[in-house]
């Protein structure tokens, strides 16, 4: 058998879905100025799906940088990767700014985040050291550690207990290998919305020696006083060893950056693979970043607007009586019971007939009956816009616990 | 000890040269227009470094279309991944494009190269399957491949003997697990220029069972009557089970596509990690792509004029007695003994009293004793260019053969 053939066989667990999913539920095109409306299939929805949590995508000022950006310099410059003939002043500015606004001594510029967090992992540890790191980790994170020779060990979603007797294992190993162990977690885990427990995590510095990596691809600009993080948010900024952002959520674009010491910069930057062999974060991007690193340091509003309507659609859905989980960050995961069908039947209820946007995250990603609506607050969101919504979900939860989407799915088989 | 104190006792291959080479030969900054010419350190050099095969980086249309493109969508639309909300109309006009164009029924693009090939390779085998990879395969590939479970073999680079000797070996492999043989190499290789063996490993496909995966990274564009890359340079685009092409090279940009069959890209789209869980290509590298293969359908005069100064490089180096390896694309490796020392006092000799820019390639990439200088001519360069180039290149071989570049060091220790 060869792999085209077998690919038809194995289409994986997405994939299973996709002769229904394709363009609608997986796939979807929204469409128009990225903001709290957009035009899904040609009609205008409330969109709660995208991470553009202080609403810079579309702000005027970042327009106007992304526009005079690539009029500058065009999409193409810099040619090659920052080592060979792909560096510029510009990258090493930005590089500056961000690692004094996260209060590290030294950054690096990364081309994009899942492969920068790939190979940070990958360059970071040699086979005589152990990983340890969250079990709901982002898949950037496990790819990095699946390249790992060594060993690795998982611990319990924030579960500190477990994570202290994973440490303890690592410690087993490393006397032995004369290694070290890296312990790696997220400021703000993406689909449940809690944040990583650094600051119990770095407690246990004080009885085992590891180095801690953080992706904050979600805390960036949003969480803690300044924006600079959820590390500045747990007051624990200094405990990070190896503190990663991303451009994909607040800063609304591509590329990411880690902040370290000035030592381990010059390690990432002469050992990360992905940079080493890929071309640099184009220009305009960086120009581009720039502004938005200046707004997320000078406009608090964009971050107030966010958290006020943020705490107006937790507590409007737990007061409703949803089941929010433990969120502490903007990410509300709204959880129901139900199948996939009722799932299906029901986000589609949503999006025809109440004009609202959210993604659902169903098994395998979550176990089997468990379905989430994860809806995410921005500062362009209106408290009209949540008012709307809880009232919505109200109605489509009842629909769901009557069978309503159950019938539905019947009806159409 | 812990990974902090770690790093400064292994600083890498590489990153052992930092102290001295940072700014200079690794991480030079150059500036101004993508050209034959630009500045570096103050200064014009002609400039034989960037992958700007067809010149299109700064091609007075491309430069329009990359402005009109940040205009209308800004560097952040479409945020989050293709699959939950970042598709477009836009991404699936270029996919049916491109797939047109490389003779395939379906593409998918890619977010950016590398992160796009260490999938593919994570999402077509499984720890039944077995990989059979050429040596000199690109890090994106041996990335890819370092993810799988099961058994891969690596043949000697263009070997095509050994690459039966490895199939063979994987068959037997594959006999006993049920699994499938994913063979993968290059279409042009970007250190020697040499063209991967497509056609002898496609004939293999009589006498084995295989599919076969090319990275055409630095074919895509420029090799092929009209640019369709490196399979239609060999006429054997119809054996190539997944072909992948990237835009930081040709197309002058970021990102890149995977071409091959409807079902194919189908498996892809719902199973590709790093597509699947990172955000989408941005929309006006999406219009600016478009532009790019518009140029390259259209423009065969782009092709010829890298051509003409290719065979102009390629024969002067040759007749002026330089050994330029076994290349058959515009990538030109010119061969020289000498010590890393000596290969870096040439090459500060070469940028600073000839302002000729070109990069260096030294141990470990290639033997000890082994310097290879990297000339990549394009679209932009003349033949004076080529002139002035070989004619410096003369001068400085004579000097290394005297062994003044030895003395330099000397007395600068």
């Amino acid at each position: 058998m060869n792999i085209l053939e077998k690919l038809q066989t194995r289409l994986g667990p997405l994939g299973e879905h996709a002769h229904y999913a394709h363009g609608y539920y997986a796939y979807p095109r929204l469409e128009g100025e990225i903001s709290n409306k957009m035009m899904f299939n040609g009609e205008e929805k409330l969109v709660w799906s995208l991470n553009n949590y202080l609403g810079l995508a579309n702000h005027p000022e970042v327009r106007i940088a992304d526009n005079e950006g690539s009029r500058r310099y065009g999409l193409a410059y810099p040619m090659g990767a920052r080592m060979m003939s792909g560096n510029t002043k510009l990258h090493e500015k930005f590089e500056a700014e961000i690692s004094e606004f996260v209060g590290k001594e030294d950054a690096f510029l990364l081309n994009y985040g899942y492969q920068g967090m790939v190979s940070i992992i990958d360059s970071l540890v040699d086979r005589n050291d152990v990983i340890v790191y969250d079990a709901e980790s982002h898949a950037c994170i496990l790819d990095g550690a699946r390249l790992h020779m060594g060993k690795r060990f998982v611990f319990k979603h924030n579960d500190i207990e477990d994570c202290e007797k994973q440490l303890r294992r690592a410690q087993k190993i490393v006397e032995k290998t004369n290694g070290a162990i890296l312990v790696i977690t997220e400021g703000v885990f993406g689909m449940r919305g809690d944040q990583g427990k650094l600051k119990e995590i770095i407690a246990l510095k004080d009885t085992y020696s590891f180095s801690l990596l953080v992706d904050d691809a979600h805390g960036i600009g949003c969480m803690g006083k300044t924006g600079a993080g959820t590390g500045e948010a747990q007051g624990v900024q200094d405990g990070i060893d190896f503190y990663f952002g991303t451009f994909a959520k607040s800063f609304a674009g591509i590329g990411a950056f880690m902040a370290s010491t000035k030592e381990a910069i010059m390690f990432f930057k002469y050992n990360m693979r992905s940079q080493i062999f890929a071309k640099a974060l184009p220009m305009p991007m960086v120009f581009g970043a720039l502004k938005r690193l200046e707004l997320i340091r000078t406009r608090p509003l964009l971050r107030e607007r966010l958290w006020r309507t943020t705490e107006a659609l937790q507590k409007g859905l737990t007061n409703a009586g949803f089941d929010i989980g433990n969120t502490n960050s903007p990410i509300t995961p709204v959880y129901l019971n139900g199948t996939i069908d009722e799932a299906t039947a029901l986000v589609s209820d949503l999006r025809e007939n109440h004009h609202i946007f959210c993604s659902m995250v169903v098994y395998p990603v979550v176990p089997k009956g468990m379905i989430i609506l994860r809806l995410i607050p921005t500062a362009e969101h209106t408290l009209k816009d949540v008012e709307r919504t809880i009232s919505v979900f109200s109605e489509i939860k009842l629909k769901l616990v009557d069978g309503h989407y159950k019938q539905k799915v019947e009806m159409t088989i």
